[in-house]
């Protein structure tokens, strides 16, 4: 309270400081949002509730529903001046008993390997007895195209490895990803009956990765079976596969639902003293695959989020703009939270001048990417440049590059588009895994993320972007 | 091989390139340098063999010997031109049998809590049936010769936090070591007859973190039993001395010889082809602490500098300067191995023109800090910070500030000394623990701070230090 009321001073009579003070005052203001949210920032417990709690929750489930008035719950507790859930309508998955997948030997099936398997989200499942193919591999997209109809009545077993000599992690997985979220449809469209798929990770391991894939009936193809194998599993199936042709046992009870179900985005605001509809958004995705807790991918982002706003209430920060956390709904498995979101927006006449996206895991932080329409970008990304002295004693970087899944399409409300960057070394350990639990994040990566996130939309509220 | 050639190729034809294909080339090397070792670095292996095989190795033991002839071997195998064993004479201390720690409540011990502890090292033991002695808490130095001799006949008590809110884990650890450092000394010139310190951690947790402690007899201080307490019982005990007086019972066995033990520094080095005085030397400490795999502290620094030379020669790279890889012994409790390996390359005439030190875990690294004796040090900072954007794409930064405890002393060289600056949040969750182990270390996460030393070295190998 009495940090609130200094700060309250600072800020009401900051006014009429030097350029000089007005940057101490800053740098100090910075140096306030670190502290605090190293020292006692509640962003790591509400990720112990969140993920112990609510646990995994694709949108649309009972546990999802759950995460979002519990995160709602503390959003209102922060002291937000409205909380509130938006309805948003997504097409419910469900992965049904156990999968299955064995190799099978010779044509009596006298004997078989199992191999570690997840069901790829939005994979229709294969007949109630499973089926035996013929196996294929090939390495990409393109391979494919090039054996056409030769896998027809196969499997098609795609086995490019994400590249372990690539140093950012996330340039590996969009090497690679193709595979898993097209392969199954431009199989199907060549006759094959299910796809197998290389587990998005650097490691070599025993540990089967979804995530999901994705279908266009329009173009003429159709939802066929799609599992992910283990790394490990994928070079036995490749090295056996050199020696003799095989088939595999496949077995999944997937569904996916055609009626629509009610997933809610939860939004929380600070509203600013400046015009009302100019928004800066901080957010990740509050949906998260069914075999995982979602505490890196993406429980962080959205505790993190959150913690903006409780830090900068509990300073006493008056914002300019209105200040928004937004929790999105359906990220994994079709973006409708964030669709929604963007109409919503847009209806009501505002303009993000800036949002934030964190969603590649509670890391520590290495910085900001950013983009924005190419009639704002430049002569944004100068503003924000001009600002990132404030950050150097944080070991924070801003450059050029994506933002976020959800926040992508905000882009003709001509804002600068941020993502926050992260330590990616340890990322595709958990993501979409049954290892991505609470216990798998750091309480002072998190919290150090979420500090990383406050100075930044701090230093965001403070720019003047109409300025020549 | 193919590799080998082809980067001999470059090197030996790349004399008459222009300046714009030198800078192609460097960058090219510097890429071949990450991919190179991000896929295939032995540094991850080599460590697990360090840290399995010859486990925790306090200088003076067994398993220090053990540990090095191991690492030595690992040199011959990578092709270095010399590998050798430097002789360096270290006081052995062993803990002997396992110590303790109770709070005793009432006159005739009726009742007491024991207390998670470790002596500290280099600390002497207590009688062999231990002592008892009403206990004193006090949070410095300072409000220790505040309450001067109060303190005789009694057990001082430090517990002075390491400050959570402090973002940088070895800039809180710096404001707070004095007290396990020098607690002991001091107190003893009080007529203190032991000294229990909180653990150098920001977690609150129940692991007791050892580390040397300092007594300088010529100064009137006397060698007294010291130990550390885990921060949860330093915070129990804190809380139970708020209400009552209370006596501690302290047992331990240590011994510290007064004879001296050979333990070697492990040297390999590759030769220049230019003067053969000029030493670029990349090192860590092979000692660890006895209750340790020592496998950040300082394993990983040990592989990741032997990595360098391994990667510079699998690459076929002809270094200008020597390139010496040095793995000091005694870094934890004495740093004879830094002054014998000083003393050493005084005596041949050599001059470091650049010297690193990675000691400070296997995590995810953010750049280089580095120094020098000021005649030289703002010139070579800006000849290494002209090389910098070379490294921008692995989000490196170089920074003024300290380099390690090993090679601070080669400053009178007159050469750049620099320290691998890694991600520090999970460090103190390690260090001088028991829970310092080979599991404790990302295969990435240390590959990368190993290209990160070896660009480096490459970057400094290429640096014309005459220039004017």
């Amino acid at each position: 309270m009495l940090k609130s009321i200094l700060f309250l001073f600072l800020f009401v009579f900051g006014l009429n400081l030097s350029a000089q003070d007005k940057k101490e005052e800053t740098a100090f203001f910075i140096k306030s949002i670190f502290e605090n949210t190293m020292e006692s920032g509640e962003c790591y417990s509400w990720l112990q509730e969140l993920c112990t709690q609510a646990g995994p929750r694709l949108s649309g489930s009972v546990s999802y529903d759950q995460a979002a008035n519990l995160m709602a719950e503390k959003l209102k507790q922060i002291g937000c001046d409205t909380v509130w859930l938006q309805p948003t309508y997504v097409k419910k998955w469900t992965r049904g008993e156990k999968e299955e997948a064995k190799i099978i030997f010779g044509d009596k099936e006298k004997s078989s390997v199992p191999l570690r398997t997840l069901a790829l989200g939005n994979s229709p499942g294969t007949p109630i007895t499973g089926l035996r193919a013929q196996v294929i591999e090939v390495k990409s997209l393109d391979e494919l195209d090039s054996i056409g109809n030769q896998v027809k009545g196969k499997i098609v077993f795609f086995n490019r490895p994400m590249p372990a000599g690539t140093l950012k992690s996330f340039r590996a997985y969009g090497a690679t990803v193709d595979q898993r979220s097209r392969g199954a449809g431009v199989a199907s469209k060549y006759g094959a009956i299910a796809v197998v798929v290389r587990s998005m990770t650097q490691n070599i391991d025993d540990v089967p990765h979804t995530g999901v894939t994705v279908f266009y009936p329009e173009r003429g193809e159709k939802l066929i079976p799609a599992f992910a194998i283990s790394t490990k599993g994928a070079n036995l199936l490749s090295l056996l596969l050199k020696k003799e042709s095989l088939r595999l046992f496949l077995k999944s009870n997937c569904q996916l639902d055609q009626d629509s179900t009610l997933a809610y985005n939860v939004i929380g605001e600070v509203r600013g003293i400046g015009k009302s509809n100019k928004i800066i958004a901080v957010g990740g995705h509050l949906d998260s695959w069914d075999v995982a807790q979602g505490a890196h991918d993406d429980g962080a982002g959205c505790v993190q989020s959150m913690q903006v706003l409780s830090t900068l209430k509990m300073l006493g920060y008056p914002p300019r703009n209105t200040i928004r956390c937004v929790l999105f709904s359906n990220e994994e498995n079709g973006l409708a939270g964030a669709k929604a979101y963007k109409k919503w927006s847009d209806e009501n006449g505002e303009q993000h001048i800036a949002a934030i996206e964190a969603d590649a895991g509670g890391f520590t932080p290495r910085g900001f990417t950013c983009e924005g329409d190419t009639s704002i970008f430049r002569k944004y990304f100068k503003l924000v440049q001009a600002k990132m002295d404030y950050l150097e004693p944080y070991d924070l970087y801003l450059k050029p590059g994506g933002s976020g899944a959800d926040i992508g399409i905000l882009k003709s409300q001509k804002g600068i588009l941020m993502g926050l960057s992260v330590d990616s070394q340890r990322y595709f350990d958990y993501h979409h895994t049954e290892r991505d639990r609470f216990e798998a994040v750091h309480h002072r990566e998190l919290r150090y993320g979420a500090a990383a996130l406050t100075s930044m939309v701090y230093l965001l509220d403070g720019i003047n972007w109409e300025s020549p």
